[in-house]
């Protein structure tokens, strides 16, 4: 049985403004309208079995917004999917050895365990699949099989895996893994013809990793797997209207775990560990010119998501929601537009992205966290207006949602409905909102918001007081376990 | 008696997108704070006794917007204040000559007018004002004399004029006017050291411009007698709380007077014209490379107006109101960013930005004419959403100031006041209505928003139905006569 797991942590700084630390790279959405997470489990699910469960590993911070994400793949049913929700990022080895252990517990011993980043782009599905399918043969015989990717240029970003004999005709075993190197080490590597870029994908029987683990990295094993047993006594169980399994890991436990990659911790130094040469194309989309080369160029190398004039202008990439884009007589730039923070970077510097954010975080500017539109477990806010005497947001309440019982000290709110039917509580009454409907929230008054109908629901909420923070929620009752 | 006449008119294109239709250059807000207007105002005032009028000539569509920006300059009494405004732009001979007909009648044939554009920018205003002496006895004298400012590069946008014989210490006659030259004409005038550039700046006394009109601008003259004299038949009188006198140009009679410039109709033919040199700087930011200039470099060369983070970047110009933009790698950039429309030019072909709006006019977009925030005579407006079933809008209404009688046919209106308080008439119930408190306006039903108070009020207006359009108001009663 081959059981994928998903793991999805990574910021993407160098894709700011659009990723974010709240809303990261695998939630982008793609020129083709799908995001890198979604295209992940769609992968996930064309190689495993139609029974077989699929195991995320990621951030509690992500937890609604994945299921959101996997709620619009229609043949990923719920009853398959497992999380496990990390309260702090502890890199790959803590998540791979956990999802392991979750697996055991589940599956047992035999179990193959496919791991897979959610912010990489494969598009060659067949190729992926012959792939796959490799790997699990080594895999079942006992090697740690990595996917190797053919490099196609000497890149210094990724680390490289020398291989060494062939292991029939389904991979090599491995050399040594090298870290990221210099550009005249990565051409010779390029050049050899016997290294391989490092992708972050694995294949393991459950039983050879834990083994391997417990030979060569016992501490982070043991670690993960005191944090692994105090995690299922806190076992948090999703609403009842999902039936989605889903491991919290313990927070105490975990912080003691060496954050340490699975290739450091365990690759590097295990025995009967194995590469299988990718056969489709992979991009990690590492920078704003990957991301571009997915959008098509026009006939002077322009391309273009949104609505821009561009005169005299060659080669660049621009992209916006709502606003107009002018470009006179620019080229080579990564133009990149939200609504609160704008990217203007030359193509050759799309990789120092990182540093603008560095600053920002320094600044504490929100736009590195956040974007004006946040997504919450019931649906989203976008705020139109942040200004001294009010604040102004448009929320959308999903089918069935229902907003925490709540409270405000320094805040009155008035609703009014755009779109749909609310249910209203303000104090002790409850009634039904309609479209062109609004309602007054006094201050300290208890009020609750809730979608009983399965259409969306839109309202404008303008709040009047002298503060407008989120720490002015003063929450009752809530169905998403914030209070 | 100096009487100044400030010509209100260029659209002001090159500086796109803060410069639009409905808010052109003239009103753009320097780095300073203050606006050209302003300052071309303050500049008339320093020049001329302190009791003299001072005529305005600029679009019907700039009334109140005009009216603001002399509102906020404490010396300028509304009294000294007189407006001829125009229905459609007709060039600068028609709108000279009617002020001068304006003067006559007020002041007769031996006052002095001053013709001075409102986007001109000039720092020294001593030495402005000793140019201003020279020109005013020079055309005590007889002379039409123009304003020559002493070119300091080879510009190939400008006209130019040729000096004659010297009349006294005051200036020069006028050899020939030479419309835009080629770069060469351009450079070897300004190497002969004979040349002026043309700044569109004058002093005639009345009656003296007028017989030159008459000698070689007979019809120009005429039609502009006939159009002045229909327009004191129409005499709109302004609101009863404004003292200042108006004169819209009655707009049948406008339209059969040719579109010429007055250097064109009258200078270029006229005897008796003399240059005098400017003796001050002067700058018609003509672009936004000319506009940077206003703002101070950093020791890279970068210009920075709001929130930027520039890594490895230099010599850019960035400005923006609320957005972070960030810069990797590029230099010599214009950023300008505003609410709906985003320019990134470089700064060698900051010229070209009349081509971004030419096209941007032929799609029929709105940012050429309008911001997100619209002045209106009772305040402004600014658009928060604009979406298919809700528009969103922050209202300010000035103190005194009240909005039409009116009610509309597709919408309902939510009002939440969140500053001041407001006199509101819904139907036919009037009452105030208080910060934190709203009111609902049923679409077609007759309502009236007021500020009684002396501060500004703001309300977040929520408009609900099936069309926003700016046309869906009957005005039933408007103080502004937009009936």
């Amino acid at each position: 049985m081959l059981i994928p797991v998903i793991l999805s942590g990574g910021a993407g700084t160098r894709l700011w403004p659009v990723s974010r630390r709240l809303f990261p790279k695998p939630f982008m959405t793609l020129p083709d309208g799908q995001t890198l997470i979604e295209k992940t489990a769609r992968r996930a699910l064309a190689v495993a079995s139609s029974d077989a469960l699929i195991y995320t590993v990621t951030s509690r911070d992500y937890s609604f917004i994945t299921r959101d994400a996997y709620a619009g793949i229609a043949e990923f049913a719920p009853e398959r999917q497992r999380f496990l929700f990390e309260p702090m990022a502890r890199n790959t080895a803590p998540a791979v050895l956990a999802a392991a252990l979750a697996i055991q517990r589940e599956q047992g011993d035999d179990a193959l365990m496919l791991v897979l980043a959610a912010d990489h782009l494969i598009q060659n599905l067949a190729g992926f699949a012959d792939t796959v399918a490799a790997a699990a043969r080594l895999a079942a015989s006992g090697q740690l099989a990595t996917f190797g990717i053919v490099p196609t240029h000497a890149e210094t970003g990724y680390g490289y895996i020398e291989c060494g004999a062939a292991l029939g005709s389904d991979g090599f075993s491995i050399a040594r893994f090298v870290e990221k190197p210099d550009a005249m080490s990565a051409q010779a590597y390029v050049d050899s013809g016997r290294y391989f870029w490092n992708s972050g994908m694995f294949c393991f029987r459950v039983g050879s990793l834990l083994d391997a683990a417990s030979a060569v990295a016992a501490e982070v094993l043991g670690s993960t797997r005191a944090c692994f047993a105090a995690s299922l006594g806190a076992d948090h169980s999703p609403p009842a209207s999902a039936l989605a399994a889903s491991i919290v890991l313990d927070a105490d436990t975990l912080a003691r775990v060496p954050a340490i990659s699975i290739d450091y911790a365990v690759m590097e130094r295990a025995d009967q560990r194995a590469v299988v040469p990718a056969t489709f194309d992979w991009s990690d989309i590492g920078s704003w010119t990957a991301f571009s080369d997915l959008v098509p160029a026009d006939s002077v190398g322009n391309r273009s998501r949104g609505r821009s004039v561009l005169i005299a202008s060659e080669r660049n990439y621009v992209q916006s929601n709502d606003r107009v884009i002018a470009m006179v007589g620019v080229n080579d730039l990564m133009i990149i537009d939200t609504e609160d923070a704008l990217l203007i970077a030359h193509r050759d510097q799309a990789q120092s992205v990182k540093l603008v954010v560095d600053q920002l975080r320094l600044q504490q500017h929100p736009c590195t966290d956040l974007h004006l539109t946040v997504q919450r477990p019931w649906g989203s806010y976008t705020v139109l207006e942040d200004a001294a005497d009010c604040k102004v947001k448009r929320l959308i309440v999903k089918p069935g949602q229902v907003l925490s019982l709540q409270r405000h000290q320094r805040r009155s709110e008035h609703w009014t409905v755009v779109s749909g039917s609310a249910k209203v509580r303000v104090g002790d009454a409850t009634f039904l909102l309609h479209r062109n409907e609004s309602v007054f929230v006094p201050m300290q008054t208890l009020h609750r918001l809730e979608n009983p109908t399965d259409q969306d629901i839109a309202l404008i909420e303008v709040q009047c007081g002298d503060y407008f923070g989120e720490d002015d929620i003063e929450r009752l009752e809530d169905r998403y376990g914030r209070c």
